[in-house]
């Protein structure tokens, strides 16, 4: 098989997976913009979700978050996603927007916040029983916001308790996502800031739990594709939760605002056997002034083109010039397969797979957007808080 | 008089603004923490700042948010603070909460979006010259999120365009202050991004469009001492809204996160006559998890410590040691300053002017935390978004 | 002319200004590694710019810096250039490598060392008039450690009372370029630390007096296109100095770290008619561990690419989507430009220029880099210290 | 024992290390200001660590740096610090300053180089068996200045490789702490560039591999306390350098640039368990324009007076907020201790100790620094590069 064809077939057998709030209103502090024809219930979360992946061909799954999805029978669910040719993906958990958790949830100081946090986890990893989801992402908001608040240390003591205790519970072929994120909501302390925290403590839980890289969640000026580099080294690299921002967790489309990093990072996927090790790739972005479906679509093909670059670099090159010390020759390679424009090559991928080159114009031509406009009217459009 | 005299006198003379929103519910994009007693309309928040001002002598005036502080009668608004001791201070206008706004307000493309915000930003000056307000405060969330979203430079005329209209309708005695931030809620572009651009139009506008200085709006590494000195050197500062921050727009109480950054900060206003220039001292605070009033309180008297310090530094030791090129004797002068422990001379100060040393102490014993939990049951306790 | 010869024509009149220094030896303050064949002399350091000119075409003009390129005959320095096909460009001075500048320069408390320093300048102009060089650049290294170690606004006075001095000695038709930079080698303060300082002095000295953007020289996230557009639109543009920072200053090839932030820039410069309107386009960088000439032939590349790329946007498809307020279609439009690979065009663009499409390859054939290696043996490498 | 009295008795067994290096020039890549009377000889540097010592009474060790400190005879350097005083600590190694290591030391891909820079670091060891040091410090300045310059994880396995071989050879008691440093010199990647890195390495090689955390080395943002209470809570903190900066590895003299920051560590270390632990506490500064000696005694004192509020923090009081969530109580505990005034509770520690109280004045008093200047003429003055 030529580099061409492999990369092509790498790239038709890509998944990307989309998160089911990404679909739902999102905003600010400031201002949540509403948009029409948003979904009311996780079943038009899901609906639309099996749109980005009709148009694409690569997003096959779709991350629930609970208690946002929550529902009554998550095996109707799942059949429903399956009819509409999707399936569930990672549960989310959420411990952070009841009333309890002001001062953080499994490493809150009062025990019986702590017992709650930890219940509502294990009823995620039921739900995931229900769903055949393998993978069920931990994101604590935990943290503090003023020097003293609370004790550094004993919160690590206390979220070491609870992960145990949900490790414990993982079936087989379940396994644990633990994200870090350096800021936000809380502002002096965060319990899992960073990749050396979440590493440290699934090093302590086994094999199944595993780190995933935020592409939003780091401080300035941090090297997230060394992160990556070194996590699949230490065979840790559990999945990405994809995004792009210039300054803060902006959750803007993946590849919108540094496409080269973007393109880094997946050279160092493709260097270190991320497209076979299980690592999960999932956007968790927010389309706050933008249209969702397409924002989203045209998440997915950034995504795909970063990879399609990364497919591109000529390995054997890159090894030779790294070997000589050609730092001029090694980059070059390097840019060579970045400055390709590989939109054609991903439009034959495409039509190879059945599909319409341009999935944006597919989509906009399918007028799934006049008509979610048209029949999703009165009830509570889907958000943060619902 | 001798300079602690001198220090004495300009720390009972000292004014800071508390902002009424303070008083109100607030957050993060992730959750709304309610808390028990918060004040349920305008009336109550002056309320509640009036306590603030009983206890700290120093917070003689409230900054007003329109709408979240809209009231059929300002004059009745201005009679019920007047009542209570204190006035109503600078209006602040809101151009980001409205669906029309997603896009922007002044610089919006569309202009009659632009003309809807003007015509708001008209009305703060109405109401100003209802309450007797001096200071119009305008803080523009405009911006974009993805480069090519819309034209930077066109921004930068239509923001012009409507700040000179606004700026032509102050009256005799009013000031238009302009803030700037770096980033959020926009996330690529924002209109107004750093003090150089608030600092260009002003001098367009005239004497009295002058800066503010948010100190939680600037890149991370911002000298902001720097800004505060060339500012007053301009006669560019209008005022300051205080918070404090570890990464972000965090909004933490000032002091909290760096004090001796808000002791440098001092010591440039007191080193430039920023405190007898009209430069208003204000608070912009969100206590999103700890009790309202004394975090406002205790900002207070952050502010107070570090402008005490300020008024310590030995001007002439300064200046002789800063002209002998004498490095370390000259930062040793500075450092004294702030390595005094000035919270005995505040006290001294506080007995003074008749008030309990302990204002945090004061306030505790005062029942007002148990009275407002206790009578403001029901209605819709305010926040952001009311 | 069709919108593709345009753009042909604009990249073959572009021109970028090489610096003598970037091919001398540089490094950081833990080591500087000398390079084989690295320029002994003002006239060596020529003599390696025309070779960049000789094979990019675009890059008739070389900065010096003084004193490391002073020389005893500046018209035969001139001559010597002419000769070679490239001509002398800005001047730029250096007023932080004295003794004396322990503590500043033009800033310096102590009167005799700012009058050194302002000689220097005077100097410069001398030198400017000796060359017909247009541009003074100036880049001050004044600043302070330590909180407390000078006075702020006393040494803004210093600065406007020395810049004054030198403007007044500007010839017609010569220009001050005044850069800023947010700190280094200075910690503390800087005493022109961004572009809103720059801007306040070159307003109060006159229209030809002008800002430098230098890309590396901003605090983390700061939205550098802003500011081009900004400062385009108040006509104080007055060059770049072009390289690019993972971090800090760090001086790495232009569009090597972020060429989609190059892009944007350039996409700027192209929409507010930065071409046309004096603004200067150099290089400044150091190329501590790889090739000299190859690398800066690479960075001239790179700013064609990014410009070729900003030259293709479709402009008026941008604005209708930009009215439109059509967030996700503006933004299409100008990534549909950048991820354009441009490379075949400038290959066009050299071959009707009469130049090698590949001026990479073509160096590497010229023999240049083995005869300077063989022939500039003995003598003393050029540097930043000589 | 009261508080006050276990407070005083830490304080007087405090021993803050003093690096050699401090006390010779060092400057920016812009300039190295010289200083007069700046040591010639490794032994002139531990004459002035001794003055250090004689007047804080709490620096009774001195870190060498090979090359810089590099003497025939260990033995003969170890009795002239022990005949003054103090005593050799720990062995800073040196992979940076060879020609050799332009693409890096232990991670270079040759492998001769990688061989001869593990062979320096043997023979580090051997120095330390001479010295009978305990510690081996390990700052690599290794990493890529371009993206595809070499392979991030074959640097990390050639750098694992090294470290055991080296790890290896330590003797009994011996300890290796590993420094990681988020860039400079290298600007793309670093090959330890956070706390999780090297905390990885150190798991793999053995409870004796220890991190260091050099306060001057993270990403803006970075909370380092947060690390600090992690790394005890791990038992892998072997030590700090101390400095400060604002901006990047600005290497100021510890507690000026943010005393709050420096308290906040503190009290993890207080926390933690770090003074009985064998955590060492160095310096790691520059002193580029102040004079040195007063310099590092200046900064000896602010780590005192950072562990004199640490050690008054009510540590029972602290406790019982946080444990009800009392955010205000326990930030006001907290703070409480940094606001107070620990001078003269210094002083009298002094006085105890037999010491002057005042150390700045004392070594003033001395006549110390006149008489290097008088003395210290003719032969090279110390500086990075010797």
């Amino acid at each position: 098989m030529t580099e061409l064809a492999a990369a092509k077939a790498a790239l038709k057998t890509q998944a990307v997976e989309t998160p089911s709030w990404a679909y739902a209103n999102s905003g600010t502090r400031f201002k949540v913009f509403a948009q029409q024809g948003v979904p009311r219930t996780p079943q038009e979360k899901l609906d639309d979700a099996a749109k980005v992946h009709e148009f694409t061909g690569v997003a096959p799954s779709v991350a629930l978050h609970i208690p946002w999805d929550r529902t009554d029978d998550y095996t109707a669910l799942a059949e429903h996603a399956g009819d509409r040719g999707v399936r569930l993906g990672t549960i989310n958990s959420n411990t952070f927007q009841d009333d309890a958790y002001r001062l953080g949830s499994v490493c809150h100081p009062d025990a019986a916040v702590r017992r709650k946090a930890v219940d509502h986890l294990l009823e995620c990893v039921d739900i995931m029983d229900a769903t055949g989801s393998a993978d069920l992402k931990l994101w604590f908001a935990d943290g503090t916001n003023y020097p003293g608040q609370d004790d550094i240390r004993a919160r690590q003591d206390r979220l070491a308790e609870a992960l145990a205790e949900v490790y414990g519970r993982l079936g087989e072929g379940q396994r644990m996502l633990l994200e870090y994120k350096l800021f936000e909501p809380s502002f002096y302390t965060t319990d899992v800031p960073d990749w050396g925290t979440a590493y440290a403590h699934c090093l302590k839980l086994g094999p199944r739990a595993q780190v995933v890289v935020d592409t939003g969640h780091h401080a300035p000026g941090t090297n997230i594709e060394f992160i990556v580099a070194t996590l699949l080294r230490e065979e840790r690299l559990g999945g990405f939760d994809f995004n792009s921002r210039f300054y803060a967790d902006d959750d803007l489309m993946v590849g919108s605002a540094d496409p080269f990093q973007l393109f880094r990072i997946m050279h160092e996927v493709v260097r270190g056997g991320g497209f076979t090790s299980g690592t999960a790739f999932m956007l968790d972005q927010c389309h706050n002034i933008e249209a969702k479906i397409p924002a989203i679509i045209r998440s997915v093909m950034n995504v795909q083109e970063a990879t399609a670059k990364a497919l591109l670099v000529d390995a054997d090159a890159l090894a030779a010039a790294q070997r000589d010390g050609d730092v001029l020759g090694a980059n070059a390679v390097l840019m060579d397969a970045y400055n390709t424009d590989v939109r054609p090559l991903l439009r034959e991928v495409r039509e190879e797979m059945g599909l319409d080159p341009d999935p944006i114009e597919a989509y906009r031509r399918s007028g799934w957007a006049e008509r979610i406009v048209a029949e999703r009217v009165g009830g509570e459009q889907a958000g943060w808080g619902a």
